[in-house]
């Protein structure tokens, strides 16, 4: 199969870009658009005029001609979308967060395997240059130990009617996360708060824990004056502060650390603290959705998988599932695996 | 009595700015310091040869010359000096945090009602002119319905031997929260780190939880190789962001905001942004220690109460203690009272 | 007239978004646009298959349906294009700067006024919502009287083959210096260097005298590896930062100044110095091109001088020119009248 | 001479901040202070008792025990003050700018020669790490061929009565551009005004021609509501931001530079631009006027000629007299040697 074929179910605020990305992507060729409004499809008709838009779901992923779908809907319709075009035998791309809970990530994943199809959760992050960079800087220079990760992705942000501020901005910062720190988090608290009286959080603070004594932390909130988009990687020989409102500057390495020794007497320690140089390493600048448009379609072809492959969006949902738990139960610890 | 004679117990970091500050107020006269090492007490004698340097904090305790004493050491001296000095009828000033435990600070309290004495916990940060200009709006125009409060208090800083993170650096953003938002709080998650195996967290989050819908956050940290010290108070008219490290712009006002309604359908918000102009008012120079100062010697002198009073003092340590007891049970809900 | 038809001769750089804003503009249709480049002409047939596009500006000038043109082209051939444009009874709107020469500009504006016809210049920051709040500052509350206006556009820019960094920076500066500060200039001097070899300056530095103690300074270049797009308004109660690189807070409004007092013996002076509160207005995100093409069409139609009309785009010119004549002049004053 | 004993004269802002460092410098002694001002004098009796204070500097420049003068008045009396202490066998530091005149620089210069005594400029921010890592890139990496130094130094200041403003803070900048390019400049060019009636400008502009295409701007103003520090130094393979307001990244290094061919047609220029890697090197903290003192005390032991020398000092005045003709010859060219 050297050319994919391509239906786009949902042409809301993100499936243009989709579209788009897609469009310049080798090896591909969107054929269909599916969404219900037809302000929608007429918008569609406007700029691509040679794509056949269709108000109906079903008639892409019944489609003969179609070789791979793109869900690009709600939530909450994402596992019943997913699930009939495995059925169907269509590769799967699916918008973050993947599904609403684990046990439908698990399902739409034994699926794909049972039928030697590719799913793929859309977390565009890790193709940014700023995320690319950044792993390449853990796996090859190295951070020494790493120690925490900590996260701020605030603004005066639209209250979504469905989900939660966790479920609407953490799976950026999350899925970094997975993608930079390869050990498995054990445990998850939550907190959270909300101002409109419908029990959706709009603003939440997430602990995940880990065997190590590494952590990570999340603040999230659609109620802030100010816009930040800022993560701290920490490790005992460099840390990295990841900002992602500078205009080119998004990466900042420091060359900074600690090292402790406890002295025999346990409660005394030595910090040995380094501040040193910072240095601002130059990024890609290919558009992020390029590189997800790339990476289903050579994933589909090449039997491979992806960067942004199903079991990491499965992590995402797993952490989002048990912060929700957590902020339910007090901000009680909740385990996860 | 129109001049008090003070004793300074402690002259480490902090003591030279002690000294000078009530050097330089109104209406009393430092008479003696005490420091347990002989190079703090030369280099006492060098700068100040009017003011008596003695070894032992007892000989400032027991001496019926003085009026008051400053308590500037470790916190976990602090409820002993204190009670001591209370005894042999003293006001007490007490750096912050007050006390190890709101039982020290409850009997501290206690005592000094019965001896009918001044105690104050020096939490020097509500005297700046950014926390006076706070106060003021907040009092004044107003912020709307309080939402949040949310901190972050980080750097490269110096692990301390026997206290946390939290007790080190929250004190600060705790005492500003508890003198801006008078609701009391009910209860609080916190999670945390040590990456020294001594188990004194250098990282830790702290939620504050309220009975209204009011939610205040702390992120304290000694490993960030930025330094970061923010606030955010949203109301639903106004929002603060209060920056401590912008030279001459720490407070900034934001005339933003939002209102929701939910329809009848209670799973359906409707929710009004509101954004608009911005202003950074000017703030007072003062030196935020003179003013301590000055608030010390005059609630001893007209028999009032300090803005930083020991109950406002008392609601610092019982978050603090909260806080430590929620870390080592995996975050887990803890009421205060 | 109630609909004004209009051609737009070059579809480079800014030509589309010209065609993107009369396109969206009330009581105006484009009818042509002419360029000779032929793939330019199919990137205007995909996004506007209405409008007829021609390589001949000809086409366009000689056109009897056409009321109005709009001049997107390099400096060097605006005059060229807008005299026959004029004299074949259109209206003119021209890309900055205006001409090559104040007599090319002289012409034109007197060509308009014979002809009755609206000629006007595209200083588009003139509409821009951080502009027009300036002016609205300027014009109500006052900053006082004005004592300096300095300005930096840097950054690492395209070098121009046919003008040089001023011609191609600093028109937008100086248009907003000639609509805010209504006190005409009467000297300039500037200095430059090119770095090329083809005595192009690269980087320039202007400064424009006034009979008032008032004084501008332009400090522009294509060799800085940051981005800089700032200006200083000074008053003497009031000052202004105009950063137009801030996302929202594009102009900040100092409550600061300084009287002064000359004592008797004349060396001697006394400057009060006043600071206060700082206010960040909201400003308005309309596209400033739209309020170009709704000024343009609105002028022709009610017979009205627009904002940006031509004898600004004069002022502009006639400090371009000299500042030419000072650079190869060494930096020796030129008068401008 | 194993210890040279030392005589400041002047101790109004700057005098207390040479007294503690030549106080914690090696091999010297600081005998004496002179002062007209009874309080001056009592306040360095409160801090520096063992220092003895006198009212005229001519105790201090005929004292036979005196070794090295310090000279820390107003510019206007420099010259006189440095010619008796020379004359009496005295090393001589003095304030920047070093004397109203070259003239005055020559005949300084010329009589320590004859003498054989150590004569020294103060220009403090050679001495900095920031300066010292600056030249160190400059020296062993390179920026390439320079091509430009543009700074600005502006802020709310203090109005001098007796000099300008470029006299006032251009000495720092030019200290530093003489110090990091070897290329002697051959003319300048600077406007200003006044806004005080009394002839002293407030503000001023500075162009420093060279004969190759380098080229140095100086923008200073005591009129800013906002203070900057900031240098842009570019060569055609780096350039270096140096913030000096920031408080530890004061020195940026971005690999960018552009490279240029003209094309046999001499107005046709290829410009290959190039931007990379930002590096924030770590910067030496030592006080700067502690190496200020240290380089006096040490040129003096070793006979050896101090960074800061008065040569330097006198390219310093050299440039700052060429200016202040410049400007009253509405910025006409002066050539300097």
């Amino acid at each position: 199969m050297s050319n994919i074929n391509i239906g786009v179910i949902g042409y809301g605020y993100w499936g243009p870009n989709i579209v788009r990305n897609f469009f310049a992507t080798q090896s591909c060729t969107i054929k269909m658009v599916a969404d219900g409004r037809p302000e929608r499809l007429s918008a569609l008709a406007k700029i691509f005029p040679s794509i056949q838009g269709v108000k109906d779901a079903e008639d892409i992923i019944g489609n003969k001609e179609i070789d791979a779908v793109v869900i690009a809907t709600p939530v909450f319709t994402h596992f019943g979308l997913a699930k009939r075009a495995l059925l169907n035998g269509k590769h799967v791309l699916i918008e973050k967060p993947m599904t609403s809970s684990v046990a439908e990530a698990d399902e739409l994943i034994e699926l794909a395997a049972q039928k030697g199809l590719t799913l793929m959760a859309d977390h565009t992050f890790l193709y940014t240059g700023a995320v690319e960079k950044m792993k390449e800087i853990i796996q090859t220079e190295g951070i020494g130990s790493p120690q925490y990760f900590d996260s701020s992705r605030i603004n005066l942000g639209l209250f979504q009617p469905d989900i939660n501020v966790l479920w609407d901005l953490a799976p950026h910062d999350i899925s970094i996360l997975t993608y930079l720190i390869t050990e498995e988090p054990v445990s998850i608290n939550a907190t959270g708060i909300s101002h409109t009286g419908n029990e959706i959080e709009n603003i939440a603070y997430l602990t995940v824990n880990y065997n190590s004594s590494f952590v990570a932390h999340f603040n999230c909130s659609w109620s802030s004056p100010v816009k930040v988009r800022q993560t701290l990687i920490g490790g005992d020989k460099k840390m990295i502060l990841y900002n992602d409102l500078e205009p080119s500057e998004k990466v900042r390495v420091y060359d900074t650390g600690y090292n402790h020794k406890t002295e025999e007497d346990r409660t005394r320690i030595m910090v040995d603290y380094r501040t040193g140089d910072v240095s601002i390493p130059k990024l890609s600048t290919r558009e992020a959705l390029a590189g997800v448009a790339a990476d289903f379609v050579q994933s589909i072809i090449q039997k491979k998988s992806p960067l942004s492959n199903a079991l990491l969006g499965r992590s995402v949902v797993r952490i989002l599932e048990a912060s929700q738990k957590s902020i339910k139960n007090q901000g009680k610890e909740v385990r996860i695996k």
